[in-house]
């Protein structure tokens, strides 16, 4: 098996495309695969400040690698960590993001949810008066911590890992389930549209975790190999399940499927809704973005008080 | 187990919500239920002449055994055949058409399509300057000489036997592959738009295979059991067992989407053509709905006079 681009040995196969690729032309592709995607949905513009949401995980480690290749000359880039306060995972995640931005050269910046607002993850997981599933209030944290940070940094534009697995799997589940508010929002860039929103950028949309997995491991990016432990969606395991069936059946079906949804159907929804969406107002409590008096991260954390 | 309904013995348990029924009241139950897609989606107007478009499948024979304890007091009912040609298959299924329709006591129209428009489906199978495939050109003739003969037989709505599975399979087939055209066009009731075309109705577009099985089998009635010799498309069977396994993992999925997709998608994807769509125009040969000068139909009769 030959390399495509320089005929010594290849690597890797690339089964949705054929392509036969050796390490160094492998990280190449996937570099200009993800610049691709960031032109595509033109998700940087010049002289935008970059910051990379950092879990310490494969998908979002390969991310600031590949940033900081792509943008080393032209945008100022950070990374930004939460630490969510789960026991052992947190420390662990943080030593890794560590390691790889100080061999990146990349300044990072760790926040404690724990300092910045009293509570943790493992407090609300233990919390009995709190119903909403643990991994919906830590999504919901991340996204509200993530924004005030960037905002307060300077960044233009925020960039999460999220793969193409991921996306896809989400994607079925919201047809499926008819979430037509997350059909509406979704895909792999949200602009801001609001002085308190910073855009959200999702530059790995179109590449998979079986890419990001090879790309840490021919660069050699540690990352933490364990899953936080409460991570047990059993829902997003079925999609996850279903959708990688759907590629071994048809190779490169995901990706289809994610490019018609952005291409036609998210527009063709949007269209269809144009007379319901909702006007963004600001949190009465700390200013941020909601469509409530108060924004749902510090409804929780008012309850975390025990005001509530 | 006990029948939810009588107490009795139940003899199915129904995954998806749970329902455990007897023989007599699963019959009931499986009537009630395309009564209700039928009334939801108003396919059926008082007076309307209802043609079946029977196969031979159980599909199909199951929804003409339906059909007839629903409409035997109100509408006339009649069942069509189309005789393909396909050797030894062809005459099988006209056997089980024919039986079931004596037993119902509904008149049946069988047209052979050799002796109409002089050629057979296996003329079209071996004809090498046919490149399309056999079952699209086959999917072709049948809706356009079911429709023809609907119409000369004064049929009001033309009913098929497409069942939930078949469906929702086609439906993720185009939501990944980015068919706009069929997912516009898709879905359980295609009204007549023009004097050409009869309406098309799908009364088992709610209700799975397994269920027209057992209907049929509690009903003693026989059907084709082997499937079409030229029936071997692998991309159908791909996305069925991607559907199935999305019901195995979250019984009752497989009519969320589908539900989904007639209330919101459908009619999303039809107000953002809205511009784009094709005017219906008469085939220069034949007079029956296009959207070309002649049809498809006409087309491919021609191809297999050898006039073109």
């Amino acid at each position: 098996m030959k390399c495509k681009i320089c005929k010594e040995t290849a690597n890797i196969k690339l089964d949705y495309c054929g392509l036969k690729l050796c390490k160094p032309h492998f990280i190449e592709y996937i570099q200009k695969r993800a610049k691709r995607t960031i032109k595509r949905y033109q998700m940087v513009r010049r002289e935008d400040k970059i910051a990379v949401a950092l879990s310490g995980g494969k998908d979002s480690q390969t991310l600031i690698h590949i940033l900081k290749q792509l943008y080393m000359d032209s945008n100022p880039l950070i990374g930004i960590h939460i630490d969510l306060g789960i026991d052992n995972y947190s420390q662990e995640s943080a030593k890794f993001v560590r390691i790889l931005c100080d061999e990146l050269e990349v300044p990072v910046q760790i926040i404690n949810i724990e300092k910045e607002y009293n509570f943790t993850i493992d407090m609300v997981k233990n919390n009995k008066k709190i119903k909403r599933p643990i991994c919906s209030n830590c999504g919901l944290v991340k996204r509200y911590v993530l924004n005030a940070f960037a905002k307060k940094f300077g960044v233009n534009v925020l960039a999460t890992g999220h793969v193409l697995d991921d996306e896809v799997s989400i994607l079925l589940s919201n047809l499926v389930n008819g979430n037509f508010e997350q059909l509406i929002r979704g895909g792999p860039f949200l602009p801001s549209t609001d002085v308190s929103m910073i855009a959200r950028a999702k530059p790995l949309y179109e590449i998979s975790e079986l890419e990001t997995t090879l790309y840490a491991h021919f660069n050699n990016i540690s990352f933490i190999g364990t899953p936080c432990p409460y991570d047990v969606n059993a829902t997003v395991s079925s999609y996850k399940e279903i959708t990688n069936k759907l590629e071994e059946n048809q190779p490169g079906s995901r990706y289809l499927l994610l490019r018609n949804y952005v291409k036609i159907y998210k527009k063709a929804f949007k269209t269809y809704n144009i007379e319901k969406q909702q006007e963004i107002l600001h949190c009465n409590v700390c200013g941020g973005p909601t469509i409530r008096n108060v924004c749902a991260f510090c409804s929780l954390r008012k309850k975390m008080e025990g005001n509530e």
